[in-house]
Protein backbone atom coordinates (compact mmCIF):
# COMPACT_ATOMS: atom_id res chain seq x y z
CA UNK A 1 0.00 0.00 0.00
CA UNK A 2 2.72 2.05 0.60
CA UNK A 3 3.61 3.34 -2.97
CA UNK A 4 5.79 6.47 -2.35
CA UNK A 5 8.65 4.07 -1.30
CA UNK A 6 9.33 2.85 -4.81
CA UNK A 7 10.80 5.98 -5.29
CA UNK A 8 13.35 5.99 -2.25
CA UNK A 9 16.23 4.19 -1.14
CA UNK A 10 15.50 1.11 1.21
CA UNK A 11 17.43 -0.05 3.54
CA UNK A 12 18.33 -2.79 6.22
CA UNK A 13 19.69 -3.16 9.57
CA UNK A 14 22.05 -6.34 10.08
CA UNK A 15 22.88 -6.61 14.27
CA UNK A 16 25.49 -9.34 14.81
CA UNK A 17 25.10 -10.52 18.37
CA UNK A 18 24.46 -13.12 20.33
CA UNK A 19 24.09 -10.78 23.44
CA UNK A 20 20.68 -9.57 21.76
CA UNK A 21 19.77 -13.04 21.10
CA UNK A 22 20.26 -14.47 24.60
CA UNK A 23 17.70 -11.82 25.94
CA UNK A 24 21.17 -10.01 28.07
CA UNK A 25 20.96 -6.83 26.40
CA UNK A 26 17.77 -4.82 24.60
CA UNK A 27 18.69 -3.68 21.34
CA UNK A 28 17.87 -0.30 20.81
CA UNK A 29 20.22 0.59 17.53
CA UNK A 30 17.63 -0.45 15.27
CA UNK A 31 14.82 1.68 16.57
CA UNK A 32 17.83 4.78 16.38
CA UNK A 33 18.44 3.90 12.81
CA UNK A 34 15.28 3.40 12.13
CA UNK A 35 14.26 6.98 12.77
CA UNK A 36 17.42 8.59 11.48
CA UNK A 37 16.98 7.09 8.30
CA UNK A 38 13.39 7.79 8.25
CA UNK A 39 14.22 11.60 8.58
CA UNK A 40 16.36 11.29 5.73
CA UNK A 41 13.39 9.52 3.63
CA UNK A 42 15.52 6.47 3.17
CA UNK A 43 13.33 3.31 4.17
CA UNK A 44 14.22 0.88 6.21
CA UNK A 45 12.53 -2.27 5.05
CA UNK A 46 13.94 -5.16 7.16
CA UNK A 47 16.26 -5.93 9.79
CA UNK A 48 17.38 -9.34 11.44
CA UNK A 49 19.49 -9.80 14.19
CA UNK A 50 22.18 -13.00 13.88
CA UNK A 51 24.45 -14.43 16.27
CA UNK A 52 28.50 -14.09 16.41
CA UNK A 53 28.95 -17.09 13.57
CA UNK A 54 30.60 -15.98 10.69
CA UNK A 55 28.88 -18.10 7.92
CA UNK A 56 25.43 -16.84 9.19
CA UNK A 57 26.73 -13.25 8.78
CA UNK A 58 27.84 -14.08 5.50
CA UNK A 59 24.37 -15.46 4.70
CA UNK A 60 22.53 -13.06 5.88
CA UNK A 61 24.97 -9.97 4.74
CA UNK A 62 24.54 -11.26 1.04
CA UNK A 63 20.99 -11.46 0.86
CA UNK A 64 20.63 -8.27 2.22
CA UNK A 65 23.24 -5.90 0.42
CA UNK A 66 21.68 -7.50 -3.15
CA UNK A 67 18.24 -6.53 -1.88
CA UNK A 68 18.39 -3.47 -0.34
CA UNK A 69 19.91 -0.24 -1.53
CA UNK A 70 22.33 -0.16 2.02
CA UNK A 71 22.79 -2.51 4.87
CA UNK A 72 23.85 -0.97 8.26
CA UNK A 73 25.51 -3.20 10.62
CA UNK A 74 25.93 -3.28 14.00
CA UNK A 75 28.19 -5.17 16.49
CA UNK A 76 31.59 -7.52 16.42
CA UNK A 77 34.09 -4.66 15.53
CA UNK A 78 35.94 -4.45 18.34
CA UNK A 79 39.00 -6.29 19.71
CA UNK A 80 38.31 -8.90 21.64
CA UNK A 81 38.13 -12.89 19.69
CA UNK A 82 34.40 -12.62 19.41
CA UNK A 83 34.29 -9.56 17.37
CA UNK A 84 34.39 -11.97 13.96
CA UNK A 85 32.38 -8.64 12.02
CA UNK A 86 35.15 -7.36 9.95
CA UNK A 87 36.30 -11.59 8.72
CA UNK A 88 33.00 -12.08 8.07
CA UNK A 89 32.15 -8.87 5.71
CA UNK A 90 35.56 -9.71 4.15
CA UNK A 91 33.83 -13.38 3.47
CA UNK A 92 30.79 -12.10 2.48
CA UNK A 93 32.21 -9.44 -0.39
CA UNK A 94 34.90 -12.26 -1.41
CA UNK A 95 38.08 -10.03 -0.58
CA UNK A 96 41.13 -10.14 2.00
CA UNK A 97 41.29 -8.08 5.02
CA UNK A 98 44.74 -6.06 6.01
CA UNK A 99 45.58 -3.87 8.60
CA UNK A 100 44.63 -0.55 7.06
CA UNK A 101 47.38 2.42 7.49
CA UNK A 102 44.83 5.29 8.29
CA UNK A 103 43.30 3.29 11.13
CA UNK A 104 46.73 2.06 12.21
CA UNK A 105 47.80 5.37 12.08
CA UNK A 106 44.34 6.84 14.14
CA UNK A 107 44.85 4.17 16.83
CA UNK A 108 48.62 4.68 16.99
CA UNK A 109 48.10 7.79 18.08
CA UNK A 110 45.54 6.94 20.75
CA UNK A 111 47.13 4.53 22.44
CA UNK A 112 50.60 5.40 24.64
CA UNK A 113 54.04 3.19 23.61
CA UNK A 114 53.32 -0.70 24.63
CA UNK A 115 49.95 -0.64 24.87
CA UNK A 116 48.73 -0.79 20.99
CA UNK A 117 48.92 -4.72 21.74
CA UNK A 118 48.19 -7.49 18.82
CA UNK A 119 44.76 -7.38 20.22
CA UNK A 120 43.78 -3.99 19.85
CA UNK A 121 45.22 -4.19 15.82
CA UNK A 122 42.82 -6.44 15.06
CA UNK A 123 40.47 -3.51 15.70
CA UNK A 124 42.35 -1.94 12.70
CA UNK A 125 41.64 -4.92 9.82
CA UNK A 126 39.49 -3.55 7.43
CA UNK A 127 38.27 -5.42 4.20
CA UNK A 128 40.40 -4.38 0.71
CA UNK A 129 38.57 -1.48 -0.96
CA UNK A 130 36.49 -0.57 2.47
CA UNK A 131 36.57 3.43 3.30
CA UNK A 132 36.79 4.16 7.39
CA UNK A 133 33.78 5.46 8.73
CA UNK A 134 35.28 7.38 11.99
CA UNK A 135 34.49 6.94 15.40
CA UNK A 136 34.38 10.37 17.28
CA UNK A 137 33.90 8.60 20.49
CA UNK A 138 36.43 5.70 20.89
CA UNK A 139 38.56 6.26 17.78
CA UNK A 140 38.50 2.95 16.50
CA UNK A 141 36.60 3.30 13.15
CA UNK A 142 33.68 1.39 11.45
CA UNK A 143 33.76 1.11 7.71
CA UNK A 144 31.83 1.24 4.17
CA UNK A 145 32.41 -1.55 1.33
CA UNK A 146 30.11 -0.86 -1.49
CA UNK A 147 26.49 -0.16 -0.05
CA UNK A 148 27.40 -1.58 3.35
CA UNK A 149 28.11 0.74 6.84
CA UNK A 150 29.48 -1.56 9.55
CA UNK A 151 29.34 0.48 12.66
CA UNK A 152 29.96 0.02 16.01
CA UNK A 153 27.54 -2.02 18.68
CA UNK A 154 27.98 0.10 21.62
CA UNK A 155 25.07 3.07 21.03
CA UNK A 156 27.23 5.65 21.75
CA UNK A 157 29.50 5.09 19.41
CA UNK A 158 26.91 3.41 16.62
CA UNK A 159 25.57 7.21 16.86
CA UNK A 160 28.39 8.82 16.26
CA UNK A 161 29.44 6.62 13.06
CA UNK A 162 25.99 7.25 12.10
CA UNK A 163 26.64 10.85 11.42
CA UNK A 164 29.48 10.31 9.68
CA UNK A 165 27.67 7.89 7.08
CA UNK A 166 24.87 10.40 6.82
CA UNK A 167 26.76 12.62 4.31
CA UNK A 168 27.17 9.33 2.09
CA UNK A 169 24.10 8.14 1.80
CA UNK A 170 21.12 8.79 -1.37
CA UNK A 171 17.90 10.87 0.21
CA UNK A 172 14.45 10.21 -0.47
CA UNK A 173 11.40 12.32 0.46
CA UNK A 174 11.19 12.35 3.88
CA UNK A 175 8.58 10.97 5.75
CA UNK A 176 5.87 12.44 7.69
CA UNK A 177 3.19 11.11 10.26
CA UNK A 178 0.09 12.01 11.92
CA UNK A 179 -1.22 10.27 14.81
CA UNK A 180 -5.05 10.15 15.96
CA UNK A 181 -5.56 8.75 19.42
CA UNK A 182 -8.86 7.58 20.72
CA UNK A 183 -10.28 5.57 23.62
CA UNK A 184 -12.15 3.98 21.46
CA UNK A 185 -11.69 -0.47 20.86
CA UNK A 186 -10.11 -0.59 17.48
CA UNK A 187 -12.51 -2.65 16.22
CA UNK A 188 -15.43 -0.15 16.57
CA UNK A 189 -13.30 1.53 13.68
CA UNK A 190 -11.98 -0.48 11.73
CA UNK A 191 -14.23 -0.96 8.84
CA UNK A 192 -13.84 3.37 8.81
CA UNK A 193 -10.06 2.36 8.65
CA UNK A 194 -10.62 0.19 5.72
CA UNK A 195 -12.68 2.43 3.92
CA UNK A 196 -10.56 5.55 4.50
CA UNK A 197 -7.06 3.40 3.35
CA UNK A 198 -9.02 2.47 0.29
CA UNK A 199 -9.01 6.18 -0.77
CA UNK A 200 -5.51 6.93 0.25
CA UNK A 201 -3.27 4.19 -1.49
CA UNK A 202 -0.27 6.87 -1.19
CA UNK A 203 -0.35 6.87 2.83
CA UNK A 204 0.16 4.03 5.26
CA UNK A 205 -2.80 3.51 7.88
CA UNK A 206 -1.72 1.69 10.71
CA UNK A 207 -3.74 1.51 14.09
CA UNK A 208 -2.15 0.17 17.31
CA UNK A 209 -4.33 -0.45 20.32
CA UNK A 210 -2.61 0.47 23.41
CA UNK A 211 -3.48 -0.62 27.36
CA UNK A 212 -2.49 1.91 29.75
CA UNK A 213 -2.65 2.20 33.50
CA UNK A 214 -5.50 5.16 32.94
CA UNK A 215 -7.33 2.97 30.25
CA UNK A 216 -7.15 1.87 26.73
CA UNK A 217 -7.37 2.96 23.36
CA UNK A 218 -5.97 3.26 19.85
CA UNK A 219 -3.21 5.12 18.48
CA UNK A 220 -4.08 5.95 14.49
CA UNK A 221 -0.88 6.86 12.65
CA UNK A 222 -0.90 8.29 9.27
CA UNK A 223 2.97 7.79 7.49
CA UNK A 224 3.43 9.35 3.94
CA UNK A 225 5.46 11.86 2.52
CA UNK A 226 2.91 14.72 1.09
CA UNK A 227 1.84 16.43 4.02
CA UNK A 228 -1.47 18.12 3.15
CA UNK A 229 -2.59 14.02 2.21
CA UNK A 230 -1.64 13.23 5.92
CA UNK A 231 -3.71 16.00 7.31
CA UNK A 232 -6.78 15.11 5.30
CA UNK A 233 -6.52 11.47 6.11
CA UNK A 234 -5.91 12.22 9.98
CA UNK A 235 -9.06 14.46 9.31
CA UNK A 236 -10.87 11.89 7.87
CA UNK A 237 -10.00 9.55 10.87
CA UNK A 238 -11.06 11.96 13.24
CA UNK A 239 -14.64 12.00 11.68
CA UNK A 240 -14.44 8.61 12.15
CA UNK A 241 -13.90 8.36 15.62
CA UNK A 242 -16.55 11.29 16.07
CA UNK A 243 -19.17 9.04 14.61
CA UNK A 244 -19.20 6.96 17.01
CA UNK A 245 -19.54 9.46 19.61
CA UNK A 246 -15.96 9.86 21.22
CA UNK A 247 -13.43 12.91 20.74
CA UNK A 248 -10.21 12.22 19.32
CA UNK A 249 -7.06 14.24 19.65
CA UNK A 250 -4.24 14.55 17.30
CA UNK A 251 -0.83 14.07 18.79
CA UNK A 252 2.52 14.54 17.20
CA UNK A 253 5.07 11.72 17.83
CA UNK B 1 32.12 -22.09 19.50
CA UNK B 2 28.86 -22.67 21.53
CA UNK B 3 28.70 -26.42 20.58
CA UNK B 4 26.28 -27.34 23.42
CA UNK B 5 23.44 -25.72 21.29
CA UNK B 6 23.49 -28.57 19.26
CA UNK B 7 21.51 -30.77 21.22
CA UNK B 8 18.80 -27.90 22.45
CA UNK B 9 15.78 -27.07 20.17
CA UNK B 10 16.32 -23.63 18.31
CA UNK B 11 14.13 -20.67 17.55
CA UNK B 12 13.34 -17.71 15.44
CA UNK B 13 11.17 -14.55 15.81
CA UNK B 14 9.66 -12.97 13.23
CA UNK B 15 8.50 -9.05 13.91
CA UNK B 16 5.65 -8.59 12.06
CA UNK B 17 5.73 -4.78 12.22
CA UNK B 18 5.52 -1.68 9.62
CA UNK B 19 5.54 0.59 13.10
CA UNK B 20 8.92 -0.92 14.33
CA UNK B 21 10.65 -0.68 10.59
CA UNK B 22 9.82 3.38 10.93
CA UNK B 23 11.33 3.50 14.28
CA UNK B 24 7.51 4.84 15.80
CA UNK B 25 7.51 1.70 18.54
CA UNK B 26 10.86 0.24 20.11
CA UNK B 27 10.64 -3.82 20.20
CA UNK B 28 10.79 -4.89 23.28
CA UNK B 29 9.09 -8.43 22.39
CA UNK B 30 12.66 -9.92 21.43
CA UNK B 31 14.42 -8.84 24.07
CA UNK B 32 11.29 -10.80 26.14
CA UNK B 33 11.11 -13.88 24.37
CA UNK B 34 14.99 -14.32 24.25
CA UNK B 35 15.19 -14.45 27.80
CA UNK B 36 11.62 -16.82 28.19
CA UNK B 37 13.11 -19.00 25.64
CA UNK B 38 16.66 -18.86 27.50
CA UNK B 39 15.19 -20.10 30.57
CA UNK B 40 13.27 -23.35 29.03
CA UNK B 41 17.04 -24.25 27.36
CA UNK B 42 15.74 -23.20 23.57
CA UNK B 43 18.18 -21.23 21.83
CA UNK B 44 17.49 -18.34 20.00
CA UNK B 45 18.99 -18.41 16.56
CA UNK B 46 17.82 -15.60 14.56
CA UNK B 47 15.22 -12.91 14.56
CA UNK B 48 13.80 -10.75 11.53
CA UNK B 49 11.48 -8.01 11.31
CA UNK B 50 9.69 -7.57 8.26
CA UNK B 51 6.90 -4.75 6.91
CA UNK B 52 3.34 -5.50 6.73
CA UNK B 53 3.39 -7.32 3.28
CA UNK B 54 1.78 -10.34 2.75
CA UNK B 55 4.95 -11.66 0.51
CA UNK B 56 7.74 -10.56 2.72
CA UNK B 57 6.12 -12.39 5.94
CA UNK B 58 5.40 -15.38 3.32
CA UNK B 59 8.93 -15.90 2.27
CA UNK B 60 10.47 -15.14 6.37
CA UNK B 61 8.09 -17.46 7.62
CA UNK B 62 9.20 -20.52 5.11
CA UNK B 63 12.49 -19.83 5.38
CA UNK B 64 12.86 -19.96 9.21
CA UNK B 65 10.16 -22.24 9.68
CA UNK B 66 12.11 -24.80 7.85
CA UNK B 67 15.58 -24.08 9.90
CA UNK B 68 14.58 -23.41 13.03
CA UNK B 69 12.83 -26.49 15.67
CA UNK B 70 10.06 -22.92 16.58
CA UNK B 71 9.25 -19.89 14.98
CA UNK B 72 7.07 -17.41 16.85
CA UNK B 73 6.02 -14.40 14.96
CA UNK B 74 4.44 -11.22 16.50
CA UNK B 75 2.20 -8.98 15.36
CA UNK B 76 -1.12 -8.27 13.01
CA UNK B 77 -3.51 -10.15 14.05
CA UNK B 78 -6.01 -7.65 15.56
CA UNK B 79 -8.97 -6.20 13.75
CA UNK B 80 -7.95 -4.00 11.19
CA UNK B 81 -7.28 -3.75 7.78
CA UNK B 82 -3.38 -3.39 8.06
CA UNK B 83 -3.75 -7.08 10.23
CA UNK B 84 -2.85 -9.22 7.71
CA UNK B 85 -0.47 -11.96 9.80
CA UNK B 86 -3.17 -14.67 9.78
CA UNK B 87 -3.12 -14.98 5.71
CA UNK B 88 0.25 -14.39 4.99
CA UNK B 89 0.53 -17.52 7.40
CA UNK B 90 -1.76 -19.42 5.62
CA UNK B 91 -0.25 -18.48 1.97
CA UNK B 92 3.01 -19.66 4.13
CA UNK B 93 1.95 -23.18 4.42
CA UNK B 94 -0.82 -23.44 1.38
CA UNK B 95 -3.73 -24.31 3.05
CA UNK B 96 -6.87 -22.64 3.84
CA UNK B 97 -8.31 -19.99 6.08
CA UNK B 98 -12.02 -19.83 7.33
CA UNK B 99 -13.91 -18.76 10.65
CA UNK B 100 -12.67 -21.01 13.55
CA UNK B 101 -15.63 -22.27 15.70
CA UNK B 102 -13.83 -22.04 19.00
CA UNK B 103 -12.66 -18.37 18.32
CA UNK B 104 -15.60 -17.19 17.40
CA UNK B 105 -17.62 -18.73 20.53
CA UNK B 106 -14.88 -17.17 22.65
CA UNK B 107 -15.24 -13.75 20.99
CA UNK B 108 -19.02 -13.96 20.23
CA UNK B 109 -19.44 -14.37 24.02
CA UNK B 110 -17.31 -11.18 24.67
CA UNK B 111 -19.27 -8.74 23.09
CA UNK B 112 -22.59 -7.61 23.41
CA UNK B 113 -25.68 -8.48 20.41
CA UNK B 114 -24.49 -6.04 17.41
CA UNK B 115 -20.88 -5.42 18.45
CA UNK B 116 -19.45 -8.45 16.86
CA UNK B 117 -18.92 -6.67 13.88
CA UNK B 118 -17.33 -8.25 10.45
CA UNK B 119 -13.83 -6.34 11.42
CA UNK B 120 -13.67 -7.73 14.83
CA UNK B 121 -14.72 -11.22 13.35
CA UNK B 122 -11.75 -11.45 10.99
CA UNK B 123 -9.62 -12.02 14.73
CA UNK B 124 -11.36 -15.51 14.27
CA UNK B 125 -10.14 -16.66 10.74
CA UNK B 126 -7.79 -18.87 11.85
CA UNK B 127 -5.43 -21.01 9.37
CA UNK B 128 -6.95 -24.63 8.31
CA UNK B 129 -5.14 -27.15 10.76
CA UNK B 130 -3.99 -24.43 13.09
CA UNK B 131 -4.30 -24.41 16.81
CA UNK B 132 -5.72 -21.47 19.28
CA UNK B 133 -3.33 -19.92 21.57
CA UNK B 134 -5.61 -19.03 24.33
CA UNK B 135 -5.52 -15.07 25.11
CA UNK B 136 -6.14 -14.31 28.65
CA UNK B 137 -6.03 -10.73 28.30
CA UNK B 138 -8.49 -9.45 25.35
CA UNK B 139 -10.25 -12.91 24.21
CA UNK B 140 -9.00 -12.74 20.74
CA UNK B 141 -6.47 -15.86 19.97
CA UNK B 142 -3.29 -16.66 18.55
CA UNK B 143 -2.80 -19.72 16.91
CA UNK B 144 -0.07 -22.60 16.26
CA UNK B 145 0.30 -24.23 12.84
CA UNK B 146 3.13 -26.78 13.30
CA UNK B 147 5.94 -25.46 14.58
CA UNK B 148 4.89 -21.90 14.34
CA UNK B 149 3.54 -19.64 17.01
CA UNK B 150 1.55 -16.77 15.72
CA UNK B 151 1.05 -14.36 18.77
CA UNK B 152 -0.05 -10.79 18.96
CA UNK B 153 2.44 -8.08 18.94
CA UNK B 154 1.11 -5.64 21.93
CA UNK B 155 3.67 -6.76 24.82
CA UNK B 156 0.67 -7.66 28.11
CA UNK B 157 -1.23 -10.04 25.27
CA UNK B 158 2.22 -11.50 23.95
CA UNK B 159 3.59 -12.08 27.46
CA UNK B 160 0.20 -13.58 28.40
CA UNK B 161 0.05 -16.16 24.73
CA UNK B 162 3.61 -17.25 25.30
CA UNK B 163 2.79 -18.61 28.92
CA UNK B 164 0.06 -20.61 27.12
CA UNK B 165 2.65 -21.55 24.80
CA UNK B 166 5.42 -22.93 27.01
CA UNK B 167 4.17 -26.81 28.02
CA UNK B 168 3.92 -27.04 24.41
CA UNK B 169 7.68 -26.65 23.89
CA UNK B 170 10.56 -28.82 24.01
CA UNK B 171 13.00 -28.03 26.40
CA UNK B 172 16.91 -28.07 26.27
CA UNK B 173 19.32 -27.39 29.00
CA UNK B 174 18.86 -23.93 30.34
CA UNK B 175 21.20 -21.72 30.39
CA UNK B 176 23.15 -20.07 32.81
CA UNK B 177 25.32 -17.39 32.87
CA UNK B 178 28.14 -15.68 35.08
CA UNK B 179 29.32 -12.08 34.47
CA UNK B 180 32.24 -10.45 35.42
CA UNK B 181 32.69 -6.81 35.29
CA UNK B 182 36.05 -4.85 35.33
CA UNK B 183 36.97 -1.11 35.06
CA UNK B 184 39.24 -2.14 32.51
CA UNK B 185 40.05 -1.66 28.54
CA UNK B 186 38.86 -4.92 26.96
CA UNK B 187 42.22 -4.15 24.57
CA UNK B 188 44.09 -4.89 28.02
CA UNK B 189 42.71 -8.37 28.52
CA UNK B 190 41.35 -9.80 24.71
CA UNK B 191 44.14 -11.94 24.55
CA UNK B 192 43.30 -13.13 28.16
CA UNK B 193 39.54 -13.58 26.63
CA UNK B 194 40.57 -15.57 23.52
CA UNK B 195 42.84 -17.86 25.51
CA UNK B 196 40.47 -19.08 28.06
CA UNK B 197 38.06 -19.38 25.51
CA UNK B 198 40.25 -21.68 23.21
CA UNK B 199 40.66 -23.75 26.66
CA UNK B 200 36.44 -23.90 27.29
CA UNK B 201 35.12 -24.93 23.70
CA UNK B 202 31.53 -25.54 25.73
CA UNK B 203 30.85 -22.19 26.86
CA UNK B 204 30.38 -18.95 25.02
CA UNK B 205 32.69 -16.00 26.50
CA UNK B 206 31.41 -12.26 25.10
CA UNK B 207 33.06 -9.13 25.95
CA UNK B 208 30.94 -6.31 25.86
CA UNK B 209 32.38 -2.58 26.94
CA UNK B 210 29.85 -0.22 28.41
CA UNK B 211 30.50 3.85 28.93
CA UNK B 212 28.34 5.46 31.85
CA UNK B 213 28.70 8.62 33.92
CA UNK B 214 30.51 6.86 36.34
CA UNK B 215 32.98 5.27 34.19
CA UNK B 216 33.84 2.79 31.23
CA UNK B 217 34.47 -0.56 31.93
CA UNK B 218 33.53 -3.91 30.25
CA UNK B 219 31.44 -6.93 31.22
CA UNK B 220 32.89 -10.33 30.55
CA UNK B 221 29.71 -12.94 30.09
CA UNK B 222 29.94 -16.99 30.48
CA UNK B 223 27.44 -18.59 28.82
CA UNK B 224 26.43 -22.35 28.71
CA UNK B 225 25.00 -24.72 30.37
CA UNK B 226 27.37 -26.11 32.91
CA UNK B 227 27.44 -24.56 36.16
CA UNK B 228 30.36 -25.71 37.69
CA UNK B 229 32.40 -24.87 34.02
CA UNK B 230 30.67 -21.38 33.91
CA UNK B 231 32.28 -20.89 37.60
CA UNK B 232 35.23 -22.05 36.60
CA UNK B 233 35.43 -19.73 33.62
CA UNK B 234 34.75 -16.77 35.43
CA UNK B 235 37.37 -17.29 37.88
CA UNK B 236 39.87 -17.34 35.14
CA UNK B 237 38.36 -14.56 33.84
CA UNK B 238 38.98 -12.92 37.47
CA UNK B 239 42.36 -14.11 37.67
CA UNK B 240 43.89 -11.79 34.28
CA UNK B 241 41.88 -9.25 35.24
CA UNK B 242 43.49 -9.39 38.96
CA UNK B 243 46.95 -10.19 36.50
CA UNK B 244 46.35 -6.15 35.02
CA UNK B 245 46.18 -5.01 38.24
CA UNK B 246 42.59 -4.15 38.64
CA UNK B 247 39.71 -5.75 41.03
CA UNK B 248 37.15 -7.42 39.16
CA UNK B 249 33.19 -7.63 40.43
CA UNK B 250 31.22 -10.62 39.35
CA UNK B 251 27.43 -9.94 38.83
CA UNK B 252 24.52 -12.12 38.14
CA UNK B 253 22.02 -10.48 35.76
Amino acid sequence: MDERQNSSPTAAILVIGDEILSGRTQDTNTNYIARFLGALGIDLSEARVVPDVQEEIVAALNALRARYTYVFTTGGIGPTHDDITADAVAAAFGVGIDYHPEALALLGARYKPGEFNEMRKRMTRIPDGASLVKNSVSTAPGFQIENVFVMAGVPMIMRAMLEEIAPRLARGAPVHSATVEARIAEGRIAASLARIQEGHKNVALGSYPFYREDGSGVQLVVRGSDEAEIAAVAGEIEAAVRAEGIEPARIYL
